[in-house]
Order: structure tokens, then C-alpha cells, then sequence
């Protein structure tokens, strides 16, 4: 199979990338539909024969994740070809929320501007490119809710066929938010780590179909290095001190590292220390159990926690995770959904931005480790809101709403005593 | 008090801006918290000492509505006071939806990726700085919702009080996404147009109140400009030969093509005819009805209709909407909720957009003209979404949802006979 796909391949399918590479045991195979190590199992990551790149080209590009497209598996023409045109979003000066935590140079990377108001947007759109150039007929996944209304908009624009697997108890924004660009959303019967291992079954029995963080996960996976050079050029060309990102299968965190790695190494920003710090909710948090047991292995949980977008209770890169921040000196830290409920208000009141429950577990977590003096408050540090707070709106709609219910006139609003 | 407001006004507050103007007789006055003409109170807006201004000093700027500062009443250094950023929002060709509607050039004009999810935070950071210019001390607004998130979050961001009046019976999303940043949120028994009258009351007793589209209604209005400047820049530096916009107050769609008048003015697009529709939901639709009926007056109508951002049945900038559409040579049309609900699903299958109700009427209203042949289907044509789905998700999530639900397990999900 290998070499059959290796001749419908288009000269350029994958831009600049050249190999699948085994992150354990560093065995190197051709691009195509593979996500393991023929040698030994290992996931497989893409590698490249880098091109030199300046600030310059990259900032001539669109005002999307293709301005990167020289460092992504992606053929240069791109942004031709239907996609949802994810990213740029904004970084934003966090001045407020910076007051709040005595940190002193805070920014917000917003992501809930996306097409489907999440990152995963980022990642949907390099997979859909794999998977055309692998000539796939279907698209699939396996998710907690953002990733399949990111499928399912990139497939209803790519005019390929989605199929979208989401456990039977998903928040119903994200529910129709997906259904609304697909008849074939299914759910399972489960939580997320069934509704993965029934996808990792399909793609092992179908023909053709590309499970965007399965079967072609490697490809997906690079999507996330867009976060780390938009935060990079945004800030005028380097890297921040500390990056605090959410942690679910552990993708993007292990993803920004290899951005600002690739960064330095093609001489885009200065070389110097970082730190990356994960952030987990309570009720689903092996990675930062594991951190704080000072393990290397992640021992798998049964998810509870309102932060269902990051209930990944076996979490695929949780070992990588553990390196990069053992690495890079940062932690791995957990809220409680208590805590996940007051990050999203604390951000919205302060900043303007209204994340969603994944977003208040980052933001918890950031003012836990201000407060224990984990991270430096007087270094430059960048926290990412990834999703949407309209999507996990039951998250706060007990907590918030009219200060009063007025008639139409003058008298009635001075009794209602407002301001 | 209009000398005071000039006394403690600094150099270059308004930006360009030299003067308010009425619409109605000519009559100018200087800039200040004011809105309708001394001599006959007729509508002021603002106008300009035009600078000369190229193409590549636009696009140096940054990817926000801020590119177009010059073109704006704003100061120059704008960009740094605490603002939502908003703006640069996607325009994505549209090849699905105009082969579905028989439309050859078609584009989408994405606004549900701005900061609150709609092309509301475009005008009030205007009026934002408007408001921070004049020194008001409390930011305002009544709003069928979307100016509500808009105003509540930039006046968190801002760090300024704000105090936001909304129908009582909006829908949920949008009064959690506004309570969510202020504590100031005030439900009024009545429809959008009794709010309204309750806000212009309330800025008529109260001093130094910035309501933003009430008292710094002129500034705001400003805002939407960028839509067009936008739309145009993005088509590589033309103005698109068909234009089909969304119209509640119909101060939007009066923006736009104040827009294309300038780019044309300042020499950064040529001179070309264009024309300019205007879309409306039957259940609030005074603005076609006075179309049809060859009026110039908008006779004011009860809403009843599941587009509630778009419920204003006294439009200010009514006749103002039927002047550009006439001059244009475009029609302003109306589709009932049934149409709105299949257009929302239409944007969504073919595109991967999840629009709001707005979004729905103003696809609804493109696939009627096309299909009465009132839109030239041959010419290159614009469609705005100008909100999210997310926002109105009761408008379709009886229409749609999962295909099946199944156990974990491959025969279970051949047996549900999906695909
Ligand atoms: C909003 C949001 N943030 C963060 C994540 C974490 O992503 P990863 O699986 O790459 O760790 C997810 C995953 O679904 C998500 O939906
Ligand atoms: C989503 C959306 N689109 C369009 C409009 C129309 O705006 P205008 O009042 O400028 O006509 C509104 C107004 O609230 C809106 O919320
Ligand atoms: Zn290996
Ligand atoms: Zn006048």
C-alpha cells in the first residue's frame, strides 16, 4: 500500500515535509496514511528539510495559519483549495487580568476567533489538506466537541464526506454546532476514550478514511505549531518567557514547544530560556498527577469534570507533555470545576473574553501557579484561551444574568437602583 | 457646554474627523457627545478632512479595523488604549453556495469571527473611543443583543462601567454573553423599540453617559465602514459589483456604501457602479415594505420574527437605506422564518459558516433575488454574515442532530447504516 500511495501523490502534496519519523526510536518512513512506527509502535511526527525563511516572507503571507505554509505538510498553493482559512487570531494585552494576578506582562492568545470558534480549527485544516492529497473519502473523528464542529465545517466547505463520532453526553451547543453542517454526526454510547478506541477500530477496517487525529494524526498534529509562531510574531519576533496552554490529549502543548524550537533553529527569533506550563481540570488530570508523582508513564482516569473538551482520561502525548515541561522547567498543574467556573468570569471581567470551560481551567490554573509562586510573575507570559464560552455556555448560566427586570421608563430604572 | 466638551478635548481625539454634519440640511457643528442637528435635528454624521492615503500604508497596519485609523474618527495612537481589536474577519469565496444558487462569483463576508462573535465590536470600538475621548464615565447601549456582548465587553476590556439594556425576552445565549462581563445588565419589559426609547430618555437626564448608538450614535455608525473598506481590500482593491447586506436601524448598510464612496474618493479603488441590497425578515420588514411601495418614509411596524438582532420596527436609518439602495440600483427584500431557518442550514452545509438568524435572512434574501433574477447572478457578489450561530441556537436545533446513537463498537456502528 505503501508505494501505491506514494504514486498517486502530486509533486509538493506535503510542501516542505519529507518523512515520518518515530518519536521513540527515530526510524524514518515515507509520507503517507501512517501514524505508527513500523519498527516499534512509537507515534510517528513529520520532519523536513527546512527551507531558510525571513520575517519578511512570512509577514507578506495572508492573515491565516497559510503565512506558515513553508514549515506545515502542506502544498504550496494551499490556500487555493477550499479550507476554513483558521487563524491570526488575536494576542491581546492583558492588563487587567494582569493587575488581578500581579503578573506584570500578561497576554490573552485568543483563539475562539477561529471559523468554529476553537483551535482545533487550526488542526482540521492541515489534516483536511492531508487527506486530500492522500486521496481519502472520507473525514472523520473521534471528539470532545470542538474538534468535530471543526471536521465538520472544513468537510461541508471541502465538499468531502464527514463522519464525526462525539460521546452521547456532549454539551448541545457543540451537538448542533457540529449537526449543523453534517447528517452524519454519531453519538456513542461512552465517554471520549470509547468513542476513540471505536474510531482507532473503524479506521483499521475501512478503506479510505482519514480519522483526522488518528489515522492522520501526524499531519493534524503540526496545525498546533501555528499557535506558537503567531504568539512569537505577534510579539514582535520572540518567544515569551512562559506559555500556559490547556492539556487534553497533549497535541498542542508538545506542538507549540516544536514551533518555538523550529523558530530558533531557522533564526526567526533569538535563542533563550522558556518555560511551558500544562493545564488540566481536577476531574481529568493524569498529566499533572503524573508531573507531580514525578513519572514518565501517564496512568489513565475515567473523566469527571465540566471541562469536557479536555476530558481525555488516556491521553496519547501525555508523555511528551511531561518532557517538555520537565524540559523547559515549567509544571503541570489541575483546577477544580469551582475554580474552571471563576477563571472564565475573572477573564471575561477583566479582559472582554468569554472562553469557554477549557479556557477557565487555563486561566485557573494560571493564577493558582502565580499564587504559588510556580510561575515568575515578572516575566513575560502568554495564557491561551482556546475555546468558545458560548459553546459551555450551562458552565455559567447559573451564575450570571440581568442585574434587574424593568418597565420601559425613567422611574423604573433610577428605583432599580443599577448604578 | 458644546465649548467645554472642546476645552477638554486633546489634539487629534477624533482622528481626521473635523466636524459633525447634518444629513438633512448641511448644517455643521463641531465635534462633541451630540447627534441631531441644531437648526432642523436632523441625523448628524461625521465628516472629514481626508488625508491622502496609499494602498501599502493600509496594509502595513495591523489586522484590525484599526488598518483604516486614518479613514476613522479615532486617534492615531488608537492601537494602544484597551480596545477588543476587532475586525479583518474572513471573506471566503463561496463556490458551494453560489453553484447551489446559480451565482458564478460569490463571497462570504464572515463577521462571527470578531471578538463577541458579531460585526458589533467593529462599532462600538469606535464609539469607544468616542466615549473615552469625550471622558464619559458610564458606556451604554440598548440592543437586540449583539450590541449587548459588543458594549459589555469592550467596557470590561476598557475598564469603564457599563450599563446594557436588552429586550427581557432575548435569547439565553446572548443574555449570558452579555451579563457574563458587567454586572450591569438590565432587562426592559418590551420590545427593542421601547428599550430604545427607555435609552434616549436615560441619556437625556444623565450626564456623561456614552450611549453608543443613541449619543455617539455618529462615531459608532463610523464603524461599519470597515466593512466595506475591508471587503474591498480583500478582493484585491475593488468593490465588488453586488452587495447584500442585513438591515435592523439599516445603519450598517448605509456604512457600507459610505465606504465604497471614500475608497473611491481617496483613489484606492476605481470608480465603478455597484449596487447595494438590503435584506429584511417578513415578520420585521418596514424597510422593504416602504421599498415595494415606492415610499420614502419607513412606516413603523410590531416585530415577530426568530431574527431578533434584526428587530427594529422603527429604523432609524430607514429612509437612509432606501436612498442608497434606490441610487444603487439594488432592491431591499424580506424572507419569513421558515426561509431564515433553511438559509442558516443552506450557509452551513455548503460552506461550513454557522450564521446566526441574521446570517439566515440574509442568505434567505440572496437565494430569492437570484431566483427572481432581481440580483444579476453573472456579477461578482458579496453576502454578509454578520453574526454566530451559536447565539440563536434554538432557531435550528430541532432541525438538526446526531444521525444515530450507538454502543462503542464497530458492528453497532455498520449496523446504524450511516455511510
Ligand atoms: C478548547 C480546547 N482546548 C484545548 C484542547 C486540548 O487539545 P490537545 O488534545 O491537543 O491537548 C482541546 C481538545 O479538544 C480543546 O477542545
Ligand atoms: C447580527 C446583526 N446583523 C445586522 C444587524 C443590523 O445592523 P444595523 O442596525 O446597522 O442595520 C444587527 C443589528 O443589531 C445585528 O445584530
Ligand atoms: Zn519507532
Ligand atoms: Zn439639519
Amino acid at each position: 500500500m505503501s508505494t501505491l500511495v506514494q504514486d498517486r501523490l502530486r509533486a509538493g502534496a506535503f510542501g516542505n515535509a519529507v518523512a515520518l519519523s518515530c518519536r521513540e526510536c527515530g526510524a524514518t518512513q515515507e509520507l503517507g496514511p501512517f501514524y505508527a512506527c513500523t519498527e516499534c509502535f512509537g507515534p510517528l511526527e513529520i520532519s523536513y528539510d527546512y527551507p531558510s525563511i525571513t520575517r519578511e516572507q512570512i509577514e507578506a503571507g495572508p492573515a491565516n495559519i497559510w503565512r506558515y505554509q513553508p514549515l506545515l505538510p502542506v502544498p504550496a498553493d494551499i490556500a487555493e483549495s477550499p479550507n476554513t482559512e483558521p487563524g491570526f487570531t488575536r494576542l491581546i494585552r492583558a492588563a487587567n487580568l494582569g493587575r488581578e494576578l500581579g503578573i506584570d506582562r500578561l497576554w490573552v492568545k485568543d483563539d475562539s476567533g477561529n471559523p468554529t470558534h476553537s483551535f482545533k480549527d487550526r488542526v482540521v485544516a492541515v489534516a483536511l489538506s492531508a487527506a486530500r492529497e492522500l486521496g481519502s473519502k472520507v473525514f472523520a473523528c473521534p471528539s470532545t466537541g470542538n474538534l468535530a464542529n471543526a471536521v465538520a465545517a472544513a468537510g461541508a466547505r471541502a465538499g468531502i464526506p464527514t463522519v464525526v463520532f462525539i460521546p452521547h453526553d456532549l454539551e448541545i451547543p457543540k451537538v448542533v454546532a457540529s449537526a449543523i453542517y453534517t447528517n452524519r454526526l454519531v453519538a456513542v454510547r461512552g465517554n471520549y476514550d470509547d468513542v476513540n478506541r471505536l474510531a482507532s477500530e473503524i479506521a483499521g477496517e475501512e478503506d479510505g478514511w482519514a480519522f483526522v487525529n488518528v489515522n492522520v494524526r501526524p499531519y493534524y498534529g503540526e496545525g498546533s505549531k501555528t499557535l506558537g509562531y503567531e504568539v512569537a510574531e505577534q510579539l514582535g519576533w520572540h518567544i515569551p518567557d512562559q506559555t500556559v496552554i490547556p492539556v487534553a490529549s497533549g497535541s498542542q502543548l508538545t506542538k507549540v514547544d516544536k514551533a518555538y524550537q523550529e523558530l530558533i533553529r531557522l533564526g526567526l527569533v533569538e535563542e533563550k530560556p522558556y518555560r511551558i506550563f500544562g493545564a488540566q481540570a481536577t476531574g481529568c488530570s493524569p498529566v499533572a498527577q503524573a508531573f507531580r508523582d514525578g513519572h514518565d508513564v501517564v496512568r489513565p482516569v475515567r473523566p469527571d469534570t465540566i471541562a469536557k473538551s479536555l476530558a481525555i482520561g488516556n491521553p496519547a502525548d501525555g508523555p511528551y507533555v511531561l518532557d517538555v515541561v520537565r524540559r523547559t522547567g515549567g509544571v503541570v498543574a489541575d483546577v477544580d470545576d469551582e475554580q474552571v467556573r471563576q477563571g472564565i468570569e475573572l477573564l471575561a471581567r477583566t479582559e472582554g473574553v468569554f472562553a469557554e470551560t477549557a479556557g477557565g481551567v487555563t486561566i485557573g490554573v494560571l493564577k493558582q501557579l502565580a499564587e504559588s509562586g510556580a510561575l515568575d510573575t515578572s516575566a513575560e507570559t502568554v495564557v491561551f484561551n482556546t475555546g468558545d464560552g458560548l459553546k459551555t455556555l450551562d458552565a455559567v448560566a447559573d451564575r450570571v444574568g440581568p442585574a434587574a427586570t424593568i418597565d420601559a421608563s425613567y422611574e423604573a430604572f433610577t428605583a432599580a437602583g443599577i448604578i
